[in-house]
């Protein structure tokens, strides 16, 4: 039986990772061959989350094409975010919470998308409808992603069922939700020894945007004004990236995960559209978004709607 | 609340029909207010279904975004197969057994797509996880449509999922599933009182494949000669069809459901591409395509990789 590669997202964040870790699981226990890989090393959070529960970090690759024939996608659909060669396989089935985009197949295929706040809540269902058991370190890095994504439970973007999830997944994991969590995203705060490339681009996505292409980053830290304390140097960051790979619009969402409140600092010939998406004045190369904590629910569609309209 | 419409394709056939019916049962007992609808009249297959368990069809629709925000698609999700102002509504969910294309959302949707042989078999194992019990009038249909998109479970689609949910709504139905079964496939091969418009039409699809479109219609006959006795005057329609909607190459696909062998009639500029993608030659504008019967598996990948080769 041929091999078949289960991966997330480029730039991947925690649920990227340990999604294809679980998914690849619960495959490989219902008979296929498949293997996680990832395109990135893990950011700080998810490493935190591997070395809690013991677990390898998936292999990193930048192609799949010149391997397998056939791959299984989590936690992303759109074709930018995905492998580079993307085009070259066969996707056997999508795992995922975002909207679909760019998302293209010549067969039919198993998809499953539900709009819960993380694709580990999808995940876990899928467990259950398949009767197959959780071991403990893969429930606790499906807790971890859950808890990332929905900024434990306090996101918008979560819902009943992610928070049955998390309870479920705490008690196979055997670790505290709360304690666990709050540790967990501090982990994931550490801005100090990151370089502006990293702060930018370890969870950033393209969104092809009307005619624009559209670069949205997102940190989470506990003070907001260690990062903008490093304005001048983030925005040069912003503007050679924008240059060499042909951004109309950069933002950078700096989210505060105990406040639950963004400052996103913005750079591109496309600024005016963010002042007209949230209804706020850009001050200084940046925009107060009071309350916005996810970037899928409260940044994405409403620029995708001012570039649109 | 605000009432959602669930509808199948345009040109709907037993599938598009019931599983309309049956997910909006589904939703409405899951608490949302829902109505289906349809692009089109039921088929007489369709009808027969209907009139054998008592049903009603759904409301015949022209748009959507006149009456609703938002809808709910099953057996489909291309946008130029869905309702004509789809672009003008938020699509909550698909249930589906096609491939993806042509489909985009702004934001986070529940999507279900599974490559088995019948959008009901889905809607089945929905019902399963929901608890929901299916009512026999609503199993009858269901069981309907799964005999109709797998000729009696006997296509190259049909999966062991589609056997078990036909075995479970037969007896939900209280009929005997190969009796009923070539009862409803012989009602729906009536092609003597049908004009060439709707042996063309009653169920056909456009397919864009590479910059080309594509329409494809299907027809089940038990005597394919009854049909291509007609040629002259199928071919004539299929000439005004093509010039009026600009089709490049338009299938006729004559389903013998009995011996499950297919004849196509062709028609277009681009009919070469039928050869190249069966290695057949096409004999006074038919191809023979022996073992053929579902367009999904058999004709669109073949054709679509000619095109895009």
């Amino acid at each position: 039986m041929s091999k078949i590669l289960v991966f997330g997202h480029q730039s991947p964040d925690t649920d990227a990772i340990t999604s294809a870790i679980s998914f690849s699981y619960l495959q490989n226990k219902l008979g296929k061959n498949t293997e996680a890989v990832a395109f990135g090393q893990p950011t700080e959070e998810t490493q935190y989350a591997l070395d809690y529960f013991k677990a390898e970090a998936p292999r990193v690759v930048t192609s799949v094409s010149t391997e397998v024939k056939e791959v299984m996608l989590v936690d992303h659909n759109e074709a930018q975010q995905s492998a580079p060669d993307i085009d070259k396989v066969s996707v056997l089935s999508v795992v995922d919470h975002h909207r679909i985009a760019n998302f293209q197949t010549t067969d039919p295929l198993y998809y499953r998308a539900e709009p819960v706040g993380c694709t580990q809540t999808i995940i876990w269902k899928l467990f259950k409808e398949n009767n197959i058991e959780i071991p403990q370190n893969i429930a606790g890095l499906m807790l971890s992603a859950i808890i990332s994504d929905t900024l434990l439970l306090q996101s918008p973007t979560t819902t009943s069922e992610d928070e049955d999830a998390a309870k479920a997944l705490a008690e196979l994991a055997e670790v505290d939700l709360t304690g666990y969590g709050k540790d967990l995203l501090k982990a994931g705060t550490n801005t100090a020894n990151k370089t502006a490339y990293q702060i930018l681009n370890d969870d950033a996505k393209n969104f092809p945007m009307g005619e624009a292409t559209v670069r949205i980053g997102q940190v989470n830290v506990v003070d907001v004004d260690e990062v903008l304390a490093r304005k001048v140097e983030l925005l040069k960051e912003m503007e050679a990236q924008s240059l060499s790979s042909s951004y109309d619009l950069f933002l950078l969402v700096i989210t505060n995960v105990l406040e639950n409140n963004s400052v996103s600092l913005v750079f591109g010939s496309e600024k005016a559209k963010v002042s007209e998406a949230f209804d706020k004045e850009i001050i200084e190369d940046t925009v107060l978004l009071n309350g916005v904590v996810s970037r899928k629910k409260q940044v994405v569609p409403q620029l995708t709607e001012a570039f649109t309209k």
